[in-house]
């Protein structure tokens, strides 16, 4: 049994005046922060200030690249090449380690955001770019992927430091994937059963599914959410639920 | 008399689909190339593409940061505090610094675009907010900066190296200023002319000016434009007469 | 005495993912809505929701242009010539004509935002550019325009129909300026203090002001802001305390 | 046999400092202009000056409306759902409408850009959607078509003005598609081919094709480019050879 478990989120979304989420909040709960790099989401000052808070709370910090697509938050895949996604994603991983220089904190790892993120759980070429991308830019930046997917295992053949992750408030089928949106299952809108379930799963390894046994699943780290004031209570009660059952919320990337 | 100069160019600056300038053309003259980091012109494509035919052409590479406004392309000033101005230089040289690790090369050198070049010749607080922000990143990085100006000085007392330009177009005035665009001598456009003024000024530290005696000088760089076919024909031909007389085109920044 | 006064409020000014104020609550307090187009705020998908929402409400719609500067969210003064901004504003303006054709309803008027509508009150040149691009767009449009400036003057004198406007939430001075933000009296927060002024106001005439006898002011329109809850509270309460004492909210121009 | 035939071409597609084609040349070539609407590329300034530029050579206008992608050039497929893109192309043909207001001249007709276009081509939804925003915006405008395809018919069934083109330099197949890019016989490059075939086509009402006998095409309109010297050569060319036919070249809409 897992006795350490990172939680992880995406925060730093906010965008000039608009405010997406509580940052704040969401920093005082989670061992990870995902931060967005300004492609799909912030600009300068959105990303520096949420590295200060980051910072101030102890949380490690991971760029969160997706598509340069501010109307569509990252969640339409643009048409590219996969040499291309490598080099977007390049760009803003440089963005955001510039910026953590600024506020005295550095980027651990890699997790690529929404319509990016899934392409490259699904799509080995565009997972081997942005694999290839975040090796040159620094060797010793970790990727952090989706349980079982992959660029979770491109990372691993390419010989990276990765970590995997759940999702704390989606259902999975027995075929590891998640319950597609829409569908009865896709989503856990109670806080407690998202705690038990997250609970059973690092007590035993094995993840409940709707559709028969619980699955074998590999994870270091349990994503949440933060974008809505719901969210952020179901986080809260996920880190006290677990914290409570011994289990020590924390970072999973060594310095 | 110096046997040795630097010639840079603003390069890099298309966007999109949109081209600007013969970048090939002026990377087989130049021996620095200050590029567009996405903010007022560039994109991620147009970054790797003019890094890589730099290192081709064995051109030192320096970031070329400026407003976040394309549609001026960085030639107006967007009101900013100085702490903002310094994030969001610092977001472009990161970008373009993980470019250069994707295209093989290293951002050598930081010297401001357009209004920013303006304001930061003449603002000392935004040259300091410029200063800060490059040492935060990496303190290797050299500053180009206009011959006498606040930019200049700033980096200085920082202790940073910085190397200073002249411009082989402009007009000087005796006060070291450059004669505004719109009067009478601002620009020259004899190739002949600015390459036999380059010469003088090589040889004796003096650069003539318009109203009155040669002034003294210090330039281990002149800025050439590659903007036009007409600018392309003049970067040629400074460079052929400086070459001709024995003066080594040679980037200015040890390794 | 006035019985009879608009309501306006700026509205649709979220963007893509991002949310900005309680557009449904407003649109049932106020009786004109100042709609982002897409330039300082908004995109196509937003103006038609808002376009919409005020259709169903019976709010009378306004465009509300400002800088094309989302990250300023148009309070930078952005350098162009007179012009340029005309050009500026002309675009916007068509864009959100065209959003109401689908949405069912029509612009009716043109308040500038921000940093715009500033500039636009206090230099000619600007305002005249504004006034001219809106006459050559639709010469039925109305303007809406601060009490006593420049863009209230020049619309007068190119025969449009203007509408001015005094702000429920600020302080005014002996020489009909506002008190400037920072400065003592500059904003009202207590929504009683603000509703018995405006009443006062209105059956008078005379605006009280910090730093001498009351004035003289003329307007049509109370400008509300709903971009918190306790600015829609405010505006609420406004609503309130005149609809008690008998003033009919209702939209300025007539069909 | 056709005596009167319109050459439309796709024009205003610089943005900012950034220069596309040859617009003046192509103005004095064509009969209709095709003017992007700030999506895929312009801006205002670009509009009017586009737009001033046609009125001055009695060129007819449409509005050419594309994907807000400029780094794409709208090329790329951004996943929308119909009723967003029938919104995103609103707001750009009211923005076009606008600054037309402000040239002196009036936006006839709609032509879709790029992938757009294809897109409106291919899918029944995506023409509908369109073919709904231009009547809401204006049931005076005409559609401009690819000849034979879906948004064609579209227009037909809705009652809409609509005239079909037929391109100047790309090879056709039996079915009365395009050969596709990079296949033989994609593109014609040899202006005298191009011309003689348009000429016989405009004889006989048929279009030789690479695969079979010629075919039975409707068109009022034929597309030429203009995005590079030599695309202008091909246009001026095939002008030159039809008016000495004596075709007339004249905008298809009427007044």
């Amino acid at each position: 049994m897992s006795r350490r478990i990172d939680l992880n989120s995406d925060l730093g979304e906010s965008f000039g005046p608009w405010n997406m989420g509580d940052d704040a909040a969401m920093l005082s709960i989670v061992s990870s922060a995902n931060i967005a790099c300004g492609g799909h989401a912030s600009d300068p000052e959105t990303m520096y200030q949420t590295l200060r808070l980051a910072h101030e709370n102890g949380v490690r910090v991971g760029a969160h690249p997706g598509y340069n697509d501010r109307e569509g938050f990252g969640r339409r895949i643009i048409p590219m090449l996969p040499v291309e996604i490598g080099r977007m994603v390049a760009a803003q991983i440089g963005a955001l380690q510039a910026m953590s220089a600024m506020a005295g904190t550095k980027v651990r790892y890699v997790k690529p955001h929404g319509a990016l993120g899934n392409l490259a759980a699904a799509d080995r070429d565009v997972a081997n770019a942005i694999i290839a991308a975040v090796q040159k830019i620094d060797p010793q930046l970790s990727i952090l992927a989706i349980s079982g997917m992959q660029l979770e295992q491109a990372a691993r053949v390419a010989g990276m430091q990765v970590y995997s992750e759940v999702f704390a408030d989606r259902g999975y089928l027995s075929n590891g994937q998640l319950v597609p949106r829409g569908q009865e299952g896709a989503m856990i809108h109670d806080p407690c059963e998202a705690a038990e379930r997250l609970l059973a799963f690092l007590e035993t390894g094995l993840m409940p599914v709707i559709d028969g046994d619980p699955i074998k699943l590999d994870a270091q780290s349990i994503c949440v959410h933060g974008d809505s004031p719901d969210a952020v209570a179901m986080a809260h009660a996920i880190r006290e639920r677990l914290t409570a059952a011994g289990i020590l919320i924390s970072g999973f990337a060594q310095e």
